[in-house]
């Protein structure tokens, strides 16, 4: 049984509001004895640890490093592993892409094949975007598929997303990029007979690919993989019975609350904007999801400083947050980027819950080894969402 | 596979003692910067705690609040989401009924119909106790059906519970009482085909009652909920190899024991009655169930100061256990009840283990907070009973 089976029967509404506010990438390790929290100066998220309940998450299970697929997956109380995104679909919503259900997502590279139709180069000397643009238009204003329409949309570089939208479609098809220079292209090939159809569709599609891009070299072909479509995840409405909206600049966050059945405000490019949005429109709703990205784009980056000067920012804005006197406050992270790993990584992320239901512990800093010492201990992400239920007085007793 | 499943494969029998006394609902939030176990006096806590290992425990899952059934099936050692003890049953129990397998069992909400049959009044105008046991003692004389005995019995004011014995029943059977004013009590319906012989049985129980109870206005109809039969649940005696007793003044923790295979000490009302009949049976047992109430009904009753003297009286019991030298005394709650709240909640229980083969930690308090310090770390409480069995040398090598 899955967490949200049992939520959905004891879930009930109230006026209390909830604000998770996500830090991406918050988490680190330490550089010259510090992580990036450790060095940053912030005295209003140490005052909200001091005065709310602390402790550490881990975000699928102790060594997994999430993508911000399952990373948000599982703060939003989701399984993790059970329910993952299929990474065409992660493709498309990372682009804004709207997808409908029943829609087929799958990743394009464009790529160079020899006259033998050999792959000579995977990323097709990874083309400018604007190129990528080009191709992007030109295929999905050319392909025609019979019962089904085509969307070819561009990424970055080399790499597109394709959507097929029609009826009685199936993702459960193979990659048709051979992942070495040197081969052919695979043929997509069907995992299930449902899939069949979806198959001949994908062929009729990369061969009239295939004839449009003969003369554009070196991005004269496409490489497909990721085939998947929306998976079926109960909302936010139909397990805890919020009404939740979402904060956030990137469009792949605004895509997987989308999933959730969150309703994504439009909002501007900076934290302020983000919070501004939240102010104006914090009586509408319930649940608010606010998702801050810059602390995990420099710990990307590898940028030690910039990620510190990025929480101090964060920091100096919480009041404004506290000054709406949400019923419950959460912060937290989807997992860590730590600057010295330069990418995602596998380590815990801090968190704490402040709330007038909540055991406060004398944690009075939001480090992650400070949090560690908290009275929440160590727990996994996916069991965040019924805490925040709880502390919102939003869940009903269990058994008589 | 469940924990039950592996643990009766290593358990062992030896001569070791184990005394798992619950302090129901001893766990609270701060008033005044104190929690009640904080407030409390407890030397004899105290000494515990320092003598022995501590931890944190989730009753169910973080966020999840018990009843009391849940509570104390995570205790003995079930997952409490896997096994369900139904509504019904849980109010047979709770009266101390003797329920045999196969028994259906289901709450009575006396009730008000007008002479439309519509419900006017869901409880009756809350009937005194004294008029609900006239109406009990009537039904289970005067219903007759075919085939099954039927009992009704008095809960409290508007509450009774009915039990049908027979062969061949099922518990799968929606609720009667419709839940708002205006409407009609529902026709009692199978939710699978093996329940339709019951529904029968109880459709004719409902005609019966309706018409002895015609002229007893308010309370004039049954509205009836919560069907439900005994769970199977492997014994204490399957799983653990132990011959279990259960101290306990309310019947439904002697309900909840005796399901688990428990025999239930008779004994007083009073702490010192329990603890006299601790030891006076501290021979014939390889293990006891103490079940101290009071904590719990302070804090449901929002009586802070209560609640502190119950647990400075709980102490005060303390060395009298100690000196029958149980080999493993485990001391926590089912759930925690804060006075601020007045009712169960969510929030994780102090544990403390005090054996010769425990790994003392430095925890000197038996507090939430310090308890939150301790080496057992946070963990779910369906644990507790395999960390019991170990600390008495009663589980083998899991392999080779």
């Amino acid at each position: 049984m899955e967490n949200w089976e049992l939520l959905r029967t004891l879930a009930i509404k109230n006026s209390s509001r909830i604000v998770l506010l996500v830090i991406d990438g918050a988490g680190g390790i330490q550089i010259d004895g510090k992580t990036e929290l450790e060095k940053a100066f912030t005295p209003n998220l140490d005052m909200v640890a001091r005065e709310g309940v602390c402790g550490l998450m881990d975000p699928v299970f102790p060594g997994i490093t999430p993508g911000s697929g399952p990373g948000h997956i599982a703060l939003f109380g989701y399984d993790p592993v059970r329910y993952q995104v299929g990474r065409g679909v992660l493709g498309a919503l990372g682009i804004g892409f709207h997808l409908e259900r029943g829609d087929i997502a799958a990743r394009i590279n464009f790529a160079t094949v020899d006259e033998k139709g050999l792959v000579t180069d995977r990323r097709a000397g990874r083309i400018p975007t604007s190129f990528n643009q080009e191709l992007c238009r030109e295929l999905e204003e050319k392909v025609k598929v019979e019962g089904a329409k085509i969307f070819v949309r561009t990424v970055k570089e080399h790499r597109a997303v394709l959507v097929i939208r029609g009826k009685g479609l199936s993702g459960e098809i193979k990659d048709t990029d051979p992942q070495k220079e040197g081969l052919p292209p695979l043929d997509p090939e069907p995992i299930t007979r449902e899939a069949e159809k979806t198959v001949s569709l994908v062929k009729e599609f990369i061969s009239q690919a295939k004839n449009i891009l003969s003369s554009r070299h070196p991005a004269n072909m496409v490489l497909l993989r990721g085939f998947s479509q929306l998976p079926h995840i109960p909302s936010f409405q139909e397990i805890y019975k919020l009404n939740p909206a979402c904060i956030a600049v990137y469009p792949m966050y605004k895509g997987v609350a989308r999933l959730v059945g969150m309703e994504v405000l439009s909002t501007g490019e900076t934290l302020r904007d983000e919070i501004e949005t939240l102010k104006n429109n914090f009586d509408s709703y319930d649940f608010f999801f606010l998702h801050i990205k810059p602390t995990d784009s420099s710990g990307e980056d590898g940028d030690f400083e910039r990620k510190v000067k990025v929480i101090e920012e964060v920091d100096s804005l919480i009041p404004e947050i506290l000054s709406l006197n949400p019923d419950v406050l959460a912060i937290t992270a989807d997992h860590s980027t730590p600057s010295l790993l330069r990418s995602h990584s596998w380590h815990a992320v801090p968190v704490v819950i402040r709330a007038k239901t909540a055991r406060v512990d004398d944690v009075d800093r939001f480090t992650e080894l400070e949090c560690a010492k908290g009275a929440l201990g160590r727990f996994s992400a996916k069991y965040l969402m019924s805490l925040l239920m709880a502390h919102a007085l939003k869940l009903s007793k269990f058994g008589a």
